[in-house]
Formats: C-alpha cells, structure tokens, sequence
C-alpha cells in the first residue's frame, strides 16, 4: 500500500457533530487529508492499517500528532460578519440603534474608501477570527469595491474561507449622503464589477473566495436595486445575505413602505434563494419562516447581537425541530465578539431566558414561551453543520469527503476525575478561548499555530 | 521628602469607577502603595511631585511600569462561588436543577471529605480566579471542615483575599444522606469549630482569611439549624452568605413551609443582617428588596447562573436606583465561568432582554417591561464598588486609603483609531480574558505575571 496520496496526516482525538442532538468523540483518529486538502480516510485506533498508515505519514514527514489533551474540532463557520466595523467591536453598544449607527457605524464604514485603512483593519481581523476556530466567513464589506477586495486579500493570504459582500445601500432616505451609493444603477454596476474583480483576484489565489450579493437590508435600498441585485444573484448564481426582521423597526419599515412582510418584500426581487443567508431574523413570523424554508433560505442566528438590537429572541429549537437552515454569526460589531463560542454559549443562555422568559412579576405560567432551550450539542451543530449547509460547503464535519478545515483545541483547565465524552465536549464548548485553541488547518493547511498565526 | 514609607510604585494608566455611572480613566498616574499594602498616594503626571518620587521609587527598586497599552484597574470582588463545583463548571447546564443537584452537584461535593482531593481542585480554582482578575472572593465550601480550610490555605498561598463559608445543611428532606450535617447541633458546632479554626489559621497567615455563616438556603436547614446559625453570627458579627428567591420553587418552598415569603424567614432567624450576602434574589418582590435596603442586605447578582436556574432576570438598574445593595458573582457551577467579566458581559445582555423581552408573539408593547438595561459602567461598578461594599472592604476603588488590590489589563485589539477614555474602557470590559490579564496584586503584592501565577 502507498499513502503518498495523503499530504497530511493527523493523529488525535476528534469531535464532530452528527446532527443538531448528537455529537461523536472518537478518542484517537488517523485523519488522512489528500493534496486537495479534503478528508480522504479516517482510521479508528482498531483499524488494522491504523500502525502502517502512521508508520508511512511519520517516515514521509507528514505525521501531525496533537499533543496531549487537544482534540481536532471542525472549523467554525461565522454566518455573518459586518468587516468593516471591527475596530467597533465592544464600542456604544449602550447607545440606541439610531445613534449606535449614525454615529459610529456609518462614519466608521465611509472610512473605507481608504484603501490602507482597509488593509489594515482587514488583515487584522481575518487572522483575528482564524484565531478563535473560525475557518469560513459571510462577510458584509462597504461599499466600496477596492477595500472589499483588500477584505478578498486577507482572506487568501490568510488562508480563510471567505464569502464577501459588496454592499448596496443606495436608499436616499434611510442612508447618509458621506456614505451611499449615487443609484441603483451605480449599486447594480459596482457589485457586478466587484464579481470580475474577484474572479480574476481567484485567478492566482491560493484559496479561491466566493463574491455574495449584498443588499444591506430592504430599507436601505431602492426597489430599483433590489431588482437589479436578485438578477445578478441569478446571473451568476451567487449567494445571497441581507438582514431579514431583525427588529421591530425594521420589520415595520416593510409593512409601511411595501405593505408586505420584510421576507415577502426580499422574495419578490427574487432575493430568497436556496443560497440566501439572512441575518438575525428575530422577528420573523411562521408564514415568513415557512418561505424560508421553501426557499431553501437559512439564516444567521447572532445571539449576542440579537440581545441589543434584535428586540426578541430567535426561536432556534422550533427552527431545529422544523427543519429551516440556520447557523450561527457574531455580527460584529452589533455583537461585540469575534468567538463563535461565545455565541454559542449566548445561543445557550438566550434559549434558556426566552423559554423561562424574564420578568418576575409575571407568574411562572405566563412568564415564558414553549420554546424548548437549546442544548451545547444544538449549538455545536449551529456553528459547524448549520453553516456549512447555509454555504453549500463540504465542511463542518470530520467525514471523508469532507473539507479539512480543522481547529486543534486544548482542554481548558484539569480534569479532576474522569470525564465522559459528553462531558469533555461540555467543557470545550463553554470554555474555549482564542488562548487554547493550538492550532487552526484550513483546506489541509495549517494556518494558525499556538497564539500566533504562521508566516507565510 | 523621603518615599521608603512606599513598599511599591506603579506608573501607568488607571481606570476606576466612581459610583454606579461614572468612571475615570488617568493617562498616567502614580500609585503609591504603603508597606501595608493600601494606597497611600496618588500622583498625576501634572503633580509637582511626580517626577521625584518616580526616580526615587526607580532608585530604591521598587517602582513598576507598566507596559504600553496596558491599565490599572481594581480588583474585581466575586461575590458568590461554591468552590466544590469548580471540577463540573460548564458540565449539566442542559439537565433540569433536580438532575443537576442530585446527579452531578451533591455526589461531586460529597467528595472533599478527601481531603486531597479538595487540596487539589482549591489550590487551582483559586489560581484559576486570580488569573482572572478576582483578588477577593466569597466562598461557598462544603460541609466538611478539613475541605474548608484546605481552601483558605490555598488562598492564603496563592494570596487571594477569601470569605470562606462553613455550608450548614441539616435537613433530611432536602438533602441527601450521604451529605448532610446529621444534625442541626452538628451544623451549627461544625460552624463553630470553623470559625476557630480559621481563627488559628490566621495567626500565622500573610493574608487572613474570613469565616462566613453559611446556612446553604432555606429548604436545605432545619429551623434549628437556621436559628443557630443567625445567634453565632451574632455572637461573632460575621459575614452571612446564602441563596434567597433564586427560583421559583426555592419562593414556593418557603411560602408552603413556613407561610413567609424566603427572605422573611430569613429575617425571622437573624440571618439578613449589613454583612450578610444573598445569590441571586430573581424573584424578590418588592417588599422583600425594601427589607433587604433596610437590613444593609447585599444581593450577588450571578446572571450566568440565572439564566440557566433563576426563572427569571434581575432588575439591577431599579436595584441602583433604589439603593440596594448589589455586586457580581460567578456562581461556579451554577454559572460556568469563572470570569466576572463573562459575568459583567451577561449582566448587560441579561438586563437587556428584561427590557425589550424575548417573545416575539407578543406586539413590542406587552413583550418588554420598564426596567432600563444597564451599562458597561454599571457592570464594572458591581464587580468592584458594589462587592466592596457588600464586604465592608475598603477596596474595589483606586483612591487613597483603599487596599492596593488591581489587576492589569492588556487592551485586547489594536487600535485602529484614536480611542476616547469610554472607548478604551468599554474594549477592556467587552474583551479582557485571562489571556489580557498580564499582572494581579493583592494588597499591594504581585500575585500573578503574564499567564503564570508567580512562584512562591
Ligand atoms: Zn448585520
Ligand atoms: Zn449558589
């Protein structure tokens, strides 16, 4: 037997979801990655090439065996990332969404016709969020095609997964003058530009990046873009992201200038495709729900965004139990973290609160809903199998055939007695910080090592 | 002028709250800790004293500087911890509180009758909160005295500054046989026996340690044990920590046994005194917070923990507003993360969710409740201020007089454009993780550097 059609191969143990209430913990694994950098074998310790497959990686020099107490985890996937608002993350998130956007986020965005600044913030945040596990991302960008294309930049020098947005916003009446496009016809051209310029960007790219179709919401666009951008998503095919009901304001603007649902609106300019993530939904109804899933629509539940800007809580388990895509974002900066499992952990939390509601001078009874909380296992799903279904990736599962797209995680504190397997998950996912997570592999790449990023 | 009264002197940025509302950051001051280990001077840059005692404190080898773009804060106080839990934080949140207690919280307690055992887990639980930033903290122990004191050992070697409770568990209905005090003498003698022990601990301790009356919370004692317990308080004016109206059946328990209302029957035993601590309190009504004002009662507000057994979310800006007293803790296990900032973090989203609620069925209107969400400024000032106060310590502030406990934080991201003195803080409250904490003093001692905890 020859193994040199393996390019790497990984000895350790591995966790992997296997749907929305089930996890498996192998406790030693042969991952063997192919030249293509996807998952071509995997060997359990009893399989009998087990030795000989270890024998010929580690002679060949390409044996990564993981220390002790780190398991390979698959990559996270972050459904919705605003790029250009890094450098506000954690920043007036007590302010009202009025102020918070027009005078942080908007100002903060118009910077990017800097190309430099762009840069800048871009390299930083993509090595930012390979750090904490991430390994795919839907990025929003600007307006403003030659920084989405540093954004582009980042990811492939950083060996990330990126799907990134050219923003339109062009709606003269819910966008600012220093920061919007001049029509609906230079929003339609500048995101068909910034197709090619990707395209071509791919060309010599070590990690091809995918370009989105990005209106920011319905508000901030006219009727005439939004036409305009659900015929290029099917000119090309491409994915589709938006915001879809985050809030009560939003979901009224729809009502008052379409006298439709928000979702209906995004549906009739052909914007709600089997390749459409949207953000937030919150305050989507079943009706809205049902389209989505029609669609094939998922969407990009944000939990720790959602607490300041979302006005209610995304029903998760009842989206689980009725079968609507759904994955997980951090929203930066409407959510301050750049850790998916600290969305994770708030998915958790918020699950629980709408379930227990909130208010103590309701009694029991009428205090909360019937939504089921969600559990570390839903929401290790969300972040892994819900992702990379809303992308249409071969990823977030250790699975030959699948993408090896890996974080390498250290259990975060001793253990005091032994642990089952549940349990070892347990701890990783409500402890892991940026700081124990060892080591992150992108396509068979690796492209994170200890706390610092590789030179390349 | 001579500075040999200083044992140490710090040159750096500093940042501290200055009521519930209000911060202030100094770009640069010099704190001057006296051999007892309390602030005793502080001097900004534009003090005509500052450059003499800056080179004197550098020629007598006692000045530290901090390094760029680290800060100053205070230490934060955690106000509610059961140490036995450390070894479960983050494992069972999905399990209903009787599953919880029964399968995982009680069997682990059980076992520091091992004496080893709660050797080992205290001597790290208490690194483990130094390194993220906790110099003081209020402890729940177990039932066993040797365990108790194996934890004040482990914080008088690590030098944190620990309120250790002595639990009190006599009631056979509620707790299990094989952990419980066999009887209400035997609670109340245990807790006696305690109190001397730590007492002679003490004698020979650098940094001593203080006993706390521990009744574990109503439905767990006998009114016997109760009522002993509330006579040694008095007899030697300690600290009292328990749980109060954490849950809905905790509320209903007192209220069928008793006919009171929990923190009445707390008061009838003279158990909510100015130094005594309650967790939690989600369910306090009203009347129950005007006693609580009244008594001098404090509430460890531990919203991690809430979300998963509180029912419901407490209302800490109406808590403010009133003048109850208030700070933060983590409640290991019950909440799993041993970072008050984690904590402060959730307080803000918690307090949030109160205020625009979570049910989206309901019209904007009817989903939420007046309770204003509170801020980054509120949160920093429970983990500090509000927790001193708690404890009658004189600490949690930078000013002179105060204990020099702080921590040093590293800001956590570039800066990617020049930050305002709330911009700079609200990053160190939203991303501040063991791994940004790079140095903690504890009256005045350096007790952890960079991510090793000093040898000693
Ligand atoms: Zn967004
Ligand atoms: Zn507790």
């Amino acid at each position: 037997m020859s193994f040199i059609q393996f390019s790497t191969v990984i000895d350790g143990p591995t966790i992997t979801s296997l749907g929305p209430d089930a996890i498996s913990l192998h406790p030693r694994q042969l991952i063997c990655i192919d030249h293509q950098g996807y998952i071509s074998r995997l060997l359990d310790e009893d399989d009998p090439d087990f030795l000989s497959v270890k024998e010929q990686a580690a002679q060949q020099d390409r044996l990564v065996t993981l220390q002790d107490n780190n398991y390979l985890l698959p990559g996270f996937i972050d459904l919705h990332v605003h790029a250009p608002q890094w450098p506000n993350a954690g920043l007036a998130l007590d302010q009202p969404l009025n102020e918070w956007l027009n005078t942080y986020t908007f100002p903060l965005e118009a910077k990017y016709q800097d190309v430099a600044f762009a840069k800048t913030v871009y390299n930083n945040l993509v090595q930012e969020l390979i750090a904490n596990g991430t390994t795919s991302a839907l990025y929003f960008g600007t307006i403003h095609n030659q920084a989405n294309l540093e954004l582009a930049k980042a990811c492939i020098h950083h060996q990330q997964r990126g799907f990134i947005g050219q923003v339109a916003m062009d709606n003269p009446q819910q966008t600012p003058t220093y920061y919007r496009d001049a029509s609906a016809t230079q929003a339609v051209n500048n995101t068909e530009k910034f197709i090619h310029q990707l395209t071509d960007l791919n060309q010599t790219a070590a990690l091809p990046q995918t370009p989105v179709i990005t209106p920011r919401f319905v508000p901030s666009c006219t009727p005439a873009s939004l036409s305009g951008l659900g015929d290029l998503a099917k000119k090309y095919d491409l994915p589709i992201q938006s915001h879809c009901s985050e809030s009560d304001w939003e979901d009224g603007y729809a009502l008052s200038h379409y006298h439709m649902r928000d979702a209906a609106v995004l549906d009739h300019f052909g914007l709600l495709t089997d390749k459409a993530v949207m953000a937030h939904g919150t305050l989507l109804n079943q009706t809205d729900l049902n389209l989505f899933k029609q669609r094939g629509v998922a969407i990009a539940h944000c939990p720790i965004s959602n607490a300041y800007f979302g006005n209610a809580i995304l029903p998760v388990s009842q989206l689980l139990a009725q079968e609507n895509k759904v994955g997980l974002g951090t929203d930066i900066s409407g959510g301050y973290s750049p850790s998916l499992y600290r969305n994770m952990n708030q998915a958790i939390i918020s699950s629980r609160l709408l379930h227990d509601g909130v208010d103590r001078q309701l009694p029991p009874e009428k205090r909360g809903t019937s939504t089921a909380p969600i559990t570390a296992k839903n929401a290790f799903y969300l972040a892994t199998v819900g992702g990379a279904t809303s992308l249409h990736l071969k990823a977030g599962q250790i699975k030959v055939g699948y993408l090896a797209d890996f974080q390498v995680v250290k259990a975060p504190f001793p253990v005091f007695y032994p642990q089952t397997p549940d349990q070892i998950f347990e701890k990783l996912i409500y402890h892991t910080t940026k700081a124990t997570i060892n080591q992150v592999f992108v396509q068979g790449k690796l492209v994170k090592e200890g706390q610092h990023e590789t030179q390349r």
